[in-house]
C-alpha cells in the first residue's frame, strides 16, 4: 500500500534569475528539455538547452535548443517552418530537467510525424 | 509558412531485441527515460535506465531505474510504495531517449507533488 504523501503546496513560480541560478546544467553546460504538445499534451520531443538557448526561448517566445551534433543554439523551425511557441516553462524537483510546453506549428519530429517517439515496444508483460 | 511534412507511416512496432540493439545507451551506459501518466498525460519525472532496467521494466510491467546517485537499479516505489504500472514504452527517432506511459500509484514526486515538474517560470515573453 501507498505511503500518505508528505504535505506540500503545489506549485512554486520562479523568476529567470532564480531559475538560471537554481538549473543544474551538466559538464557540457546543457540540460534536457522534455517538450509538450500544450493542446494534445502527447510528448513530442527531448532535447538540450544551454543558457543562451534557455534566455532566447523566454525572450522571444520561440523555443531555441542547443544541437549537440551540430555545435549551435537553433531556432526551432528555422529551417523546416515548424515552429514550437512556449506557453509553459517548469523545471523539475532537482533543477536537471526542463519541460517546455508548446503551440507546435506542423510536426515536431524530422520524419514527419507529429512526434519523435514514434517506435513501440511490442510483447510486455 | 511551415513546409508540408514528408510522407511517413504512423508508428512502428519494435521488439525487446531490436530495441536493445538500436538504442544509444551513453557513455554511463544510460538513457534517459521520460515519464507519463497514462491517464491525465501529465509529465511525471524524467529519469534513467540500463539494460537492465529496461529489461525488468518490461518483464515485470513494474518501473524501473537506475539511480545515478545510488548507482543502483531502483524500482519505483520500492520503499514509497509510490509504483509506476507500466501501459506503453516508446523509443524516440533518434533512439537516445525513451517515453513510458504508466498508471501512478500515489505520487512521482519524492516531495509529494504529483509531478517532479512543479516550478514554473514566471514572466516570459
Amino acid at each position: 500500500m501507498a505511503k500518505a504523501a508528505p504535505q506540500t503546496s503545489g506549485d512554486v513560480r520562479l523568476s529567470l534569475p532564480e531559475a538560471l541560478k537554481q538549473i543544474r546544467w551538466n559538464e557540457s553546460g546543457l540540460v534536457p528539455v522534455v517538450t509538450q504538445d500544450a493542446k494534445s499534451n502527447k510528448v513530442l520531443m527531448m532535447a538540450w538547452m544551454n543558457e543562451e538557448a534557455l534566455t532566447k526561448t523566454l525572450a522571444t517566445g520561440d523555443v531555441h535548443y542547443y544541437s549537440r551534433s551540430r555545435q549551435k543554439l537553433w531556432r526551432k523551425g528555422e529551417t523546416s517552418g515548424h515552429t514550437q511557441k512556449l506557453t509553459d516553462l517548469r523545471v523539475d524537483c532537482d533543477a536537471d530537467t526542463l519541460l517546455a510546453k508548446v503551440v507546435q506549428t506542423g510536426v515536431a519530429c524530422h520524419t514527419g510525424r507529429p512526434s519523435c517517439f514514434y517506435q513501440q515496444l511490442e510483447d510486455f508483460s
